[in-house]
């Protein structure tokens, strides 16, 4: 048995996340991949509140979670209306889900100003729809919203509501920090006074707009709280939800309490990505633990000292979490950090070999224009790899002409290559649904017949920065470009004022990369 | 006096983080505000690191600060040298500074296997440099590097340590949790027995990389320190350094603490954007307390709440901190949501005009295709006009062609526009640095004539975003740009498989906005 129950709320509250949208298939592999992971409830919509929710929970009938508990999500009934008359209510009993949980008012503000209602008839209204919900056979999670500053506004009135809930029948009380404005010593002792007092299990549910959802999380479960509502990545509202991407990985290497399955947390990097991916949020590198920098160094002394001891500069062993190690190039840094990178690719070279000095200066002098390597190791490689082996490249690209033309609704985006690999030239052409669509069919036209394993070669990505953004559309644009060969995948990228130009260095930089890759250490 | 002091390490920890660099004009710009703000430190660089960080010195020298004092940071000297021959700690004393901090070792691990030396000699290294930048009438911070992780392998000898340091005669001595893996407890815990032991000032200097570097740092300070040391905006290497930007805040309006002066913290907002656009990082808007997100509210529910009662759903008032409440368009989001924002916007409508249902489903179906009114309030706004009244636009683009080539070294950028402006019909060319660019200048080439006003309207920022990122370059792409008149700012958004045709939805909202803005109201 698990010392503490994780409840996902990722696909309720995480979704009214700035820029986070998720249809029903989304929701539906998100649970799944959910269930895998191990957490205990999924709490997967709110049916009452819109339409794809309540499809989603249609199509949720159709399956068996392995471990997880699917829970429907709402508030208590209507003021002055019978609960079994409640259309919210009727809908959160239709979507058929093992678990229940609903959310009452703890604070007198709310309960005067907003449902504009008494106290009294607030009180009937926790107990009747939880009496109600455990007489449908659910198990019941009541969410004590406002639970912190209603208690700090009224102790007695927020406990009353806390035991209308317990009286009804709630399963578990979970204390909400709604605001996400409370302390981590205001949780603890307030978690303390709602335990000593109630006889269940007892949740909580933070948020991050002071920075202190994780430790406010903490705080509560270190008070006696067993159960922990969050999302993945810290979805949520504002700042976002208490992040359970933090939390897991605390309770089990840093606390030592039992929440997901031994083994679990492996991929939890994956199933951060996959979240961000199927929610189309750009990933946050900095995120704690699973960030593509958490274990990033960059500072030559920091990376010297890894070199020297691996626990000298990380507090764990990035595998467990499933992350693994990088070395950033900057000019911070030293020697150290281009050896370490250039063996990550392949190249057998230390810190005395005499080319390193020139690989240095070449990538802050590319820096200081605006190239970043920190995700281009594709054309880094073929930097480190220009410096070290004196070949000419495997194609020149030496004139292109791009057009796009719209009179009316007809619309026409065309580019044209001439390309010159050894004494032979290929001139041609092709259509895209924009210039660099174009570009890029254009030149693997011309390139294929030369090179046929260019046929597996795939743009996976292909993003676009304004470096100097204060300047409008004249500003410098910096493109990097994602690149999968089926079995591995590299970045490149292009700097230039023209974005066309930018994307076809990035794109010549990704397909040259593919015919060097496997040669790239041996040819030195 | 204050009871808490802030040192920033922005300039110097911050530019490790992944992302950022800073020139020697944006430091010292840096250094401006810092100072301006009211921060007690800024720590420009480590002189012994990189010449940037010389020259920066150097050129602070010239400069007056009105409370900040600078520092200069570098470590102790070298093992088995004289501390005034040790080339780091001369280019320290250089850097002519009022504050020098140094870091030094407290863990064995690191004495042992970093540094190869002995204990003793370590703990010689310490005492030896501070006393020597005492001796030169240096203020001396002590950086205990790794103090927490050293405290848990060997509590005497990382006591050793500091009372090495304060032997020596330092000022602060400063408990560094440097890999970031602390918990709230033990932090407390040993700065407790830190204080306990020491005469002096403690600090804390804390990393986010479990997701709880704010919290690490306040539960310090609750046990007895009174020196902060961290970031703006969280900025460092691998997750970030302990976020100043919400200690601060929470110190005064959660704590009752002073450390800034009062009414610094109303511009605390405009510091941190200021700091994101310097160091060219795409802000976080779900950053706590100044994110863009921090007060927005996307929940039909709650948007509905606030409307009642301004603080039921926020711990603050926006405007403590600079920030504003902001309402998200989204289909979670019931008619509350674009009543508040239309009045935002300046129109006079209620939840009962009949035209809200037109403007949701409007908004529903184009954030379906990819758009996002987030950012763009003056796309929206211009839906909002459409619905509310008839009129035509004040023009319309009716043909464009843009062609790129390059042969060789020559490249050329050309666009042409045919716009109609009621009856009559503009015909113009342009060229320049890129597509985007050219068909911009061509556009208002032929807007200008009718629409003189248009002079004054430059676009401030341009942002492209590839939305199904897994399909390459054909994948859909969202341009969404800023645009200024000097007197007020407006986002417009533009999605299309082309960048193109995206990039001219955009422009083109952009001017009509600023054709329309003033007259949104008045006309409906």
């Amino acid at each position: 048995m698990a010392d503490i129950e994780i409840y996902d709320t990722t696909l309720r509250d995480g979704s009214q996340g700035e820029g986070v949208a998720f249809s029903v298939s989304d929701k539906l592999r998100v649970a799944e991949r959910l269930d895998a992971f191990g957490v205990h409830y999924i709490e997967g919509g709110w049916p009452g509140s819109n339409p794809r929710d309540i499809e989603f929970f249609e199509r949720a009938k159709q399956k068996t979670f392995r471990r997880a508990r699917l829970a429907a999500f709402g508030s208590t009934r209507r003021k002055d209306v019978r609960v079994d008359q409640d259309e919210q209510v009727r809908l959160l009993l239709e979507a058929a889900t093992p678990v229940v949980t609903i959310y009452g008012k703890t604070w007198l503000l709310h309960v005067l100003q907003v449902l504009q209602t008494t106290p009294d008839e607030n009180l009937a209204m926790i107990e009747d729809t939880v009496r109600h919900l455990k007489a449908h056979g659910k198990f019941v999670v009541y969410d004590a919203e406002h639970a912190f500053d209603g208690c700090k506004d009224d102790r007695e009135y927020a406990f009353a509501t806390w035991q209308a809930a317990e009286r009804g029948g709630a399963d578990v009380v979970t204390l909400c920090d709604t605001n996400g404005g409370s302390l981590p010593h205001e949780i603890a002792e307030i978690t303390r006074y709602a335990g000593g007092g109630l006889g269940g299990r007892i949740g909580i549910h933070t948020h991050d707009d002071i920075g202190l959802g994780v430790a406010n999380a903490l705080a509560a479960l270190d008070a006696g709280a067993t159960h922990v509502q969050g999302t993945l990545n810290g979805y949520g509202e504002r700042t976002g939800n208490c992040n359970l991407t933090s939390v897991m990985p605390i309770l089990e290497f840093k606390c030592r309490k039992r929440s997901v399955p031994a083994g679990s947390l492996a991929t939890l990097k994956e199933l951060s990505q996959f979240l961000d991916e199927t929610a189309n949020i750009r990933p946050n590198p900095r995120l704690p633990w699973v960030g593509a920098a958490a274990f990033s160094h960059k500072g030559g002394t920091h990376v010297n000292a890894v070199q020297k001891a691996l626990t000298s500069y990380e507090h764990i062993d990035p595998a467990l979490i499933g992350n693994t190690r990088h070395v950033l190039i900057s000019d911070l840094a030293g020697r150290s950090n281009i050896v370490m990178k250039a063996r990550e690719l392949g190249f057998d070279i230390t810190s005395q070999t005499p080319e390193l000095r020139e690989m240095l200066d070449r990538i802050k002098a590319l820096e200081h224009q605006g190239y970043e390597f920190e995700s281009a190791d594709g054309s880094l490689a073929l930097l480190i790899r220009r410096v070290l082996i004196q070949t000419g490249p495997p194609f020149v690209v030496d004139a292109y002409h791009v057009s796009m033309r719209r009179e009316g609704e007809t619309s026409v985006c065309e580019a044209t290559v001439k390309v010159d690999v050894g004494e032979e030239c290929a001139h041609t052409v092709a259509d895209g649904d924009g210039p660099v669509n174009a570009l890029d069919a254009a030149l693997r036209a011309a390139l294929v017949k030369f090179y046929p394993q260019l046929e597996r070669v795939r743009l996976t990505d292909y993003k676009v920065r304004i470096i100097d953004s204060t300047s409008g559309t004249a500003a410098r644009t910096r493109v990097l470009i994602e690149t999968s060969d089926g079995a591995s995948e590299w970045g490149t990228v292009g700097v230039n004022e023209n974005i066309i130009e930018a994307s076809l260095q990035a794109l010549v930089d990704s397909l040259e990369y593919a015919l060097v890759k496997d040669r790239v250490a041996c040819l030195q």
